[in-house]
């Protein structure tokens, strides 16, 4: 156990050492650091390795020269020149922020960026300035298209976020995959059995045994549905942004080939574009779903973002638990 | 079987002695007939008994005074003044294309609208103008929320189109239930089980039962993730645009207290905004997932919409066919 404003120190110091700037530095750590108190380990401190390895191969720019140019009032195009994904999501998020204030519709479009962690990081940003916001991310290959049996699309996750007239933000932050990877992942290792439709072997075939479906590939969510989906995410965010795309995105873990050039697409919206009472209404609507009779065993009908806001305020003073591995990491990147 | 031009007129005739002017009598059969061409019969001429039904009771207006109101260059509101839904998303997707010519992003939000139809229908209008969109529009209660037993969101279906390069356009046009309704009408009238996880009793069991699923509640794709997908949609569409939201938006076939005040919402986006060879990228995006190895027995990987486009071919030049108890809705409308 650690504590956060320690452990995010010792971040920061590390990646100054790997040679990112001060400013750098901070959004990296504090996104990875909002990560762990949110519980989503998978994009915390386990890939921070990870990004130090990058850039000392060089396939993270550790200076990147990040260039913003203006399509229009509304319209953003950025070249993160292959900075470290959380920086160039920070700025592309902020300059989608600015475009809408001033003109009610932003559109930011990010190329040769990497993984940026979570989505609804950036969407919270937005929301707390109270606009409306989608943000897509393209990603490795990790599920096949509807019909192939060779993985080709990321988990492309949708993002989409609003205010509610509450201090805490509806934030969907979904994958398009039937089930998460990490739940694959557990089940692996706990040696239980995944469900039937969510995954096939390497040859193909349907399976529900975890150690073969992570030799395989991940099913879309809803067959053809959710194939669309990612195939969207993909169109909006690497074929529109002049990123990678179509399976070339590279997996940040095994590929150091090159940089990854991920693609994101960010869009904002000012919520009272059309109705003086915003809030009101968002407000009426949530009560409505909220008040609705509950499946026997739920206690409370949640709107998405809520679950992790109860994470994040039962966690942000608290210390942060460190599995023994990424602590050995941690150690070896300090003392490095 | 009618002739698909014959047919036209017919319903043509229909709407204008209901009152509709030529022209929208004109946009409403197009839509109509489309929907047929393309298999959708849902969504075509098993309407139209309940359209003239809702515009006697004046529930819908046949002589909207539709408002268009200009926000920026960009963003309209259009208040449909509860216009047949076919006429306001046609006024709708044409505004969002113009806005979209004129500054490279095009947002129209519409209220006091009814059912339009296809949401596809009008993504197609604006990628054959070559514009990436996206439309939303809510509907009536239909599927549960995540976590209760009680019909709140409509099949809240999410349309995204864009150019292909090819004369057919990619048209994803999704609904976020686990299996569409019309599914669960043909299990229940063959005596077939429906999968476990789409439904639920109307006591908010699950059930395998599609008789007992008409009764009950459709469940959202993948639980939270679609039940997220649909609030979304709500939040989009509805609360935004100053439409009804959150269980309100009526039931057109069995709810004739007042209009639906559906609401929809466009964006509209020009693909070369970032990059100058959008067209070579999409057609290299789409060859690589074409060429993925397939699983047993899929022939083709399609993309979306692709299917349907077969469909409009095959049909378009042959003579619709059109069942015993809509014939005879056809006949006595044409002489009542």
């Amino acid at each position: 156990m650690v504590d956060g404003k320690k452990l995010k120190k010792q971040i920061i110091h590390i990646f100054k050492k790997h040679g990112l700037s001060n400013k750098h530095a901070d959004i990296a750590s504090s996104a990875i650091i909002n990560a762990e108190i949110v519980g989503a380990h998978t994009h915390g401190l386990s890939r921070l390795k990870m990004y130090c390895d990058r850039i000392k191969k060089k396939v993270i720019n550790s200076k990147p020269k990040i260039k913003i140019k203006k399509i229009s009032q509304s319209i953003s195009h950025i070249d993160a020149n292959n900075s470290i994904g959380f920086v160039a999501a920070d700025i592309g998020i902020k300059q989608a922020i600015i475009n809408a204030k001033k003109t009610g519709i932003g559109l930011v479009g990010i190329k040769n960026s990497g993984h940026y962690g979570l989505s609804g990081y950036y969407a919270e940003q937005a929301v707390k300035k109270n606009l409306i916001v989608l943000c897509f991310t393209n990603a490795p290959p990790a599920v096949a298209p509807h019909g192939s049996r060779k993985k080709l699309f990321g988990t492309n996750p949708i993002c989409f976020g609003s205010p509610t007239s509450s201090k805490t933000p509806f934030i969907l932050d979904t994958s398009v995959s039937e089930i998460n990877r990490g739940k694959i992942r557990v089940a692996a290792k706990t040696g239980k059995k995944i469900p039937a439709g969510v995954a096939l072997d390497k040859f193909g075939k349907p399976t529900t045994d975890a150690k073969k479906a992570l030799l395989g590939v991940q099913l879309p969510l809803g067959g053809f549905r959710g194939s669309g989906l990612a195939w969207m995410v993909d169109i909006l965010s690497g074929v529109m942004t002049g990123a990678n795309h179509g399976g070339k995105v590279k997996d940040p873990f095994d590929d150091f080939s090159g940089p990854q050039n991920v693609g994101h697409m960010f869009l904002t919206i000012k919520p009272n574009l059309f109705v003086g009472n915003f809030n009101e209404k968002i407000k009426q609507n949530i009560k409505r779903v909220k008040g609705l009779p509950k499946i026997k065993g739920v206690k409370e009908i949640l709107y998405p973002g809520q679950n992790k806001q109860k994470r994040f305020k039962k966690n942000v003073n608290k210390k942060i638990y460190i599995p023994e591995n990424i602590k050995n990491d941690l150690e070896s990147l300090i003392a490095s």
